[in-house]
Parts: structure tokens; sequence; C-alpha cells
């Protein structure tokens, strides 16, 4: 069956009843109602389309529901906020398979579960290739939000979650290979295909006086040369004896060319680890590894152990034709 | 210049500065963060895609940027709510002409200044047709929401806006009339291009007590069904002697045959006018034309001058092949 041999409402049937709905009033009105107890509410939105972030023979519909959630309450959690509800926009051919559409429900579901996430609403609309527009909002429970722009000269920089995973599965992908092979392997394509962010680190990096936080999504020196552009300052990445040099050794030990591994893990996107600055005198939350140290503003917003880094990629952008 | 040419953050400079952005927090982080004084948040999300919700021959930039902003505060509308900011998610051809999303970017301005809203955040991908996500928050200033749910037997049913204006402009443009013409012509191919929510009028149902009360985009008889069904009553429509008679008069007057014109009121969508129905006793708020009444819940959900509707069309959906 076809997504043009149903309609709206006989579409909807087959997603909405499995997603996490729970909401002062969840879908079906012209609104969703979210409660807002700080009286704030956290919102971001992320764009997924298809055949640019992602290629339906390479993820399946449960994992392109699942990414869908997961960098958006990404988002939410730099933060420092939980995410409260999520607004979900399709684009669908009209010649897809209904079968992929259930299944990209059931990710959008597992990824709710599993992350703490409802869906309170969305829309339909035909469209040439799959899109996926995807809302999410927060509560910050009475905190102050965590910009970019608070980094200091001698905070220490450290991370939740880790790097590189999700570039090199999408290396193995782009290379052929798309089935499991070994564990290691499996791992690298299932960071790609579902990453997990660290979503309560967020909340608990405000709880613990992060000066600064965000999600890296365009890959670490890209979002960290952004934090130290708002911020004012250059951010210290150290490799060795870090998490960034154990993330470099995991790689190569899946098999990963040792600069391939630099560079996935240095600048590869959608980990959506959170990276957050802390003043020296703060005892870091269990989820974060220190990476760097925050100094003051140089020629180079990022510098890799003392020096602007000279590797081959600088980041994810949607437009660049290079990268 | 094409939208490949540019970067992400090229591309948002050329939009961005000239959209009204107040928020507590506004884009340039992980995420806003919006005022929600009433302790909730209303939420809703619309997508268009091009080719299936509008032709870039047909609507300008700044047309499809000013409808993807009026849907949405309609629907915010639509709750009883005021809209307090909204997320643009782009899915953006390489090949588009910069100026077109210059264009797109002046409208979506307009529409806030017009229309009461300000862009808090967004997202852009590339894509192969422009496809346009937006989604609106509100604040309820502390009323209930209204819902679909809660028209009573006996309330007067009433419509703020006007009906059947965009699909007669819709109609013009399907036939090749893309230019101005006449000013009564002019005015149809305007309410297809730019509709005018009543926004106002949707904090004004909840203040007098409205029951129920709904957006108009998928044509009046469609909608007046859903909202019978929510609320397990028969909306029993009129056109002598009510708006819905002089909206068809203005759309012969304007040259449109009489059978069209009625369809047009009673079928065609996108006007975004909004449907309320109110206890008897209420005095109803000035912009709100009476058009019917409430009855028992008989064999239809609708009746027009009592009898079911046997006209051609009953709205518009996305994936029917017929409508």
């Amino acid at each position: 069956m076809r997504v043009g041999d149903l309609d709206e409402a006989a579409l909807l049937a087959r997603i909405v009843p499995g997603l996490p709905t729970q909401a002062l009033l969840g879908p079906g009105d012209d609104a969703a109602v979210v409660a807002a107890p700080d009286g704030r509410v956290v919102a971001t939105t992320d764009v997924m389309v298809e055949f640019r972030d992602f290629r339906r023979d390479w993820s399946s519909g449960a994992d392109v529901g699942w990414k869908a959630v997961a960098q958006n309450v990404a988002d939410v959690a730099a933060m420092g906020a939980r995410c409260t509800g999520l607004l979900v926009a399709l684009g669908l051919p009209p010649e897809l398979d209904v079968a992929w559409v259930e299944d990209f429900g059931a990710g959008l579901g597992q990824a709710c579960r599993e992350l703490g996430a409802v869906v309170v609403g969305g829309d339909l609309s035909a469209a040439t290739e799959v899109v996926v527009a995807v809302t999410a909002l927060g509560d910050l429970e009475g905190r102050a939000p965590v910009l970019r722009s608070g980094a200091r000269v001698g905070d220490v920089v450290a991370v939740a979650g880790s790097l590189g995973g999700s570039a090199a599965g999408w290396d193995l992908l782009r290379r052929g290979h798309t089935g499991a092979g070994s564990p290691r392997t499996a791992a690298l394509l299932a960071a790609h295909r579902r990453p997990v962010p660290p979503v309560a680190a967020g909340p608990a990096a405000a709880g613990a006086g992060a000066g600064a936080l965000m999600d890296v999504s365009d890959g670490l020196l890209r979002d960290a040369g952004r934090l130290a552009a708002a911020s004012g300052v250059t951010i210290d990445l150290r490799r060795n004896g870090t998490a960034l040099g154990e993330w470099v050794a995991g790689l190569v030990a899946a098999g990963v060319p040792v600069e391939a591994a630099d560079d996935f893990v240095l600048t590869g996107g959608e980990d959506h680890a959170l990276l957050a600055c802390f003043p020296p005198s703060v005892v870091l939350p269990a989820a974060y590894r220190v990476v760097g140290e925050v100094r003051r503003a140089g020629a180079a917003g990022v510098l890799v152990d003392g020096r602007p880094w000279e590797g081959r990629g600088t980041g994810w952008d949607h437009f660049a034709a290079s990268s």
C-alpha cells in the first residue's frame, strides 16, 4: 500500500496510536497545549531532507524517526532544559510505501520513550522526497538557560556523550558497508543511524553551574568555534590523556585509519554530544569528560594541542559543495 | 546568485535581520526561550511544499512567506490564544535564486508585523523543492483553550473573516489569470496569496464564552464536520440572510458563476477564517457573523439550509487524488 492510497486521517491512524502523546491537550485540535510550569518555554526546530540529510537505503524508517527526535531533544538539553513536547511535520511522497511511514512512527515512538519526549502535534503534506521537520519544546525548571556566550578564560571544557562514531558510521555506509559486520562496525553504524544524545547531562550541567553549553551537531571544531566566537575566547582542546584521544583510539581499534579517526572525532557531525564549559571550581557531573580549557581569545577560535587544526575537514555545511 | 553559492550563515544573514525577533532569547543559540506567562504554551505546526501547497509561478516568495505565517497564527487564534513566537524550518533547492529567499523573508516579516508575531528560531536544509515548515507558539492569557468538542445544541454558529475568496483566487490562477485584472479579481488573487486570518477574533471568542472554535483551513463543510463530530452535534448552516449568502453574492459580483461561488464558499480551503459556536445568550464579538445553529446530532454532521450538501467539492485532502 502506498501513501497516496490513504487520506490524511487514515495515515495518521497508522502512526499516532503508537506514540506517547501525553500533554495538557495532545494531537487532534487546531493546536496542542503543553505545560510550561517555569513560565518560559524553550523551542527549537530541525529539518531533515531525504538524499541530503539521510538516505532510505542507508537508514530505515525507524532510524530516521529516531534521529529526528534525537537531534531535537539534544538542542533542548543544550539549553539546560528538559523536553516537554515534540511537533512533527512530514512531507511524504504519494508513492512511498505505507510500511515505511509506520516504521518511521515506530522509531519516533522508541526514541520518545528512550529519550523522555512526547509527541503533541504534527502536520502532513505530499512531497517529492521525504521531509521531516521536528520542533521540540522544553522546560528550564527554574534555571537560567545556558548559552554559548558564557565561557570564561580558565573554564574547563568538557563533553558528555562521545564523538566521531556517527561520521565513522557514515563513512562505512558511503563505502558500501551497510550490513552488520563485526560488533564494532555495527556500533559505528548505530552511532550514525541512532545517535543517543546525553539528554540528562543538559540539566545536570545547568544545575552544576556550567557557564556555556551547546549541542555538537556539526563537528567539534566547528561547534567549539561557534561557542568560542559567542564567548570571545579561544577553546584549547587536548587529545593526549583526554576523552578525545580515547575516542580516536576506539575508532582505530574498530578498523578506522588513524588520520581518518582524528578527523571523525574532531570534525564529524551528528553525534549530538554536549559541549560544556565549567568554572574550574565546579565538580563536573558524572556524564562529562574533560577535553580542554578556555584561553584568552587568540588568532584562532579553537586550538588542538595548542595549535590551529590542519586536518582535512572542518565540519558539515548543508550548502557547501565540498563537505 | 544561487542558494548553493552561500553557506548557511550567509543565507541567514540575508533573511534574519529583517524579521521581528523579540523573545527572551531569539535566534542564534541551540534553542530559543519564549515567555509563557500563563504556565501553558499552545503549539501547532504546518508544512507547505512547493507544487503541492503553492507554486512559485503563482505566488511570489513574499506571498509564500506571508501564508506560512498566516496559517500558523490562525491555528493559535483558533485555540483562543495569542501568538508568542514562530519557528521556521526551510528546505531550499541549491539552484534557487537567493532573491527568492530574500523575498520570502520579506513576506515573513510583513506578515509577522501585520499579524502580531515574531520569529524566534529556525533551521535550513537543502531540498529538491521548496519546503516551509512553521511552528507557532501561543499564550492563553489565563483562559481555557477553546476546543472543537465544546459545541452544544442551541449554540449560534458564527464565522470571523470571510470564506470562498482563496478558492476563487486559486481557480483564477488555475485558469491562467495570474495578473492583476479588475480590482475584484485582484482581491481574489490576494485572498489566495495572502490570506488575513482574524487573529484578534480568537482571544475575543474565548473571552466572550465561545464553547467551540476552529480554523477553517480545509473548507467550511469539512471543518464544520470535524467540529460537529468532535462535539457530537449537527451544524445547520443557512445561506439565506447570512454572511454565507453575502460571500456567495460577492463572488458572483466578481464574475464567478453562481454554482462555483457556492462551492468556493462552502468547500474552498485556505481562507483561515474562524468558525465558532456561542451559547445563545452570548453577545457575539464584533468580528463574528452568524451562519447557522447547532442541532441535535443527526445522520449528517453538517446541513446546508436543512439538507445534506450535494455540491461537487467536500474540501481539500493532501493525498486524495480527486480533490
